[in-house]
Order: C-alpha cells, then structure tokens, then sequence
C-alpha cells in the first residue's frame, strides 16, 4: 500500500485482532473510496492499534486490524458509517465473506540483516 | 487461489490463528516452491484446521492459519522440514515478516444472497 505502512506497529501482547477474509463481487460502485474511508474512520477510533490489508488480482483479500480490547471493536462495529458500510458490503460490494474475532497472546517480528 | 479453496472451513470457535505478515524480498530462489510444500505439509500436522493466503503484486502478503491448539502449533513450528524454510525464509524470501498467535473467540460468515 501506498498510502499507509504495510505493516502494523502492534504493542506487546494481549490485543485483538480482527481477520476480515473476503472475496469482491465484480461491482466497484464506490468500493476504493469506501475501503480508503473505512480505514481512516477506524484509525480515529478509540483503542484502534493498526492494520494490515491485502487483496490480490482474483478478488481476494484479507484485512486484519488490531485493536486494545473487545469492547473497541464492538464500538467500531457499532459506528454509524461503519454500519452503513457493512449493509452496502453484502449487498455490492462482497461475495464473500468470513470475519473472525482473535485474541493476539504472542508476537514476533523480524528483518532480514 | 486455484489449488485449495480460498477460504478456510474452520469449526466454531474456540481454536487458534497463526497470522503471518510478510514482505518478501527480491530473491525468487525455490520461494513458490517451498509456499506450495509448506502448505501441504501443514495440511498434513495434527490440528490442522485450514489456511488463507493472500499476495499482493508489491509482494506485501499475509497467511492466516488455523489450528486446534497451542499445542498444534509449536508442533508445527518445530516440524524439521519447516525448521529448515525458517532459516531459509530470512536469509532468501523476506525482507520482513511479523508472526501473531491468537486465540479465536468468535467468527461469523456470510455469503451474498
């Protein structure tokens, strides 16, 4: 991605994590600037830690977001636009989809030397 | 993905996700080779649950895994021929990569009408 970094600068665990997989159904109408939206609105919530997002060329993507406790993410399912967003998904935008609620208990990262 | 299926058929919760983010680097160098075999070797490990994987063309990708347990998993990590691709992983294929385990605690899917 260009506009953000690819990687996520998660604390220590715990956290949460968010594991949105999704396959696009053919219709743009609005779906770049929805994501890009989406993004930033989560970005401004309260206990938000990070996300790391990738589609490939097939329509398949998988989008993970990070967050402090549960409670923020039922905040940020909650938000308005969010909830705006989530019934235009199923309806335009998805074909697809599997959202699953994780509690992140352990973490490494490395670069290459 | 035209191997397996896309997504993975995972049980109702609880159960465990090995969320791998990954850059790679620029060395070809058997990677898709060993992607292929370490996704078919991790089918075959006990607690195998399922895999999503997605890559995008800046080479930024993320895997997802399942597995029944913790257990399961540090089966998996200290399976010898994945012990080798580890080694092999930071010294020819990434760039950078950060590893999460979590504990899935709720899931929902839905498909377009």
């Amino acid at each position: 991605m260009s506009t953000t970094p690819a990687f996520a600068a998660t604390p220590s665990p715990p956290y949460y994590a968010v594991i949105f997989t999704s396959l696009r159904s053919d219709g743009e109408d609005g779906y770049r600037r929805m994501a890009e939206r989406m993004v930033e609105l989560a970005a401004m919530q309260s206990g938000f830690l990070g996300i790391e997002s990738v589609r490939d060329a097939d329509g398949f993507g998988i989008t993970v977001s990070y967050w402090t406790s549960t409670e923020a993410i039922t905040q940020w399912k909650a938000n308005a636009e969010h909830v705006a967003a989530q019934e235009m998904g199923m309806r335009t935008w998805y074909a697809h989809y599997e959202l699953r609620i994780a509690k992140v208990e352990r973490a490494y990262a490395r670069s290459a030397a």
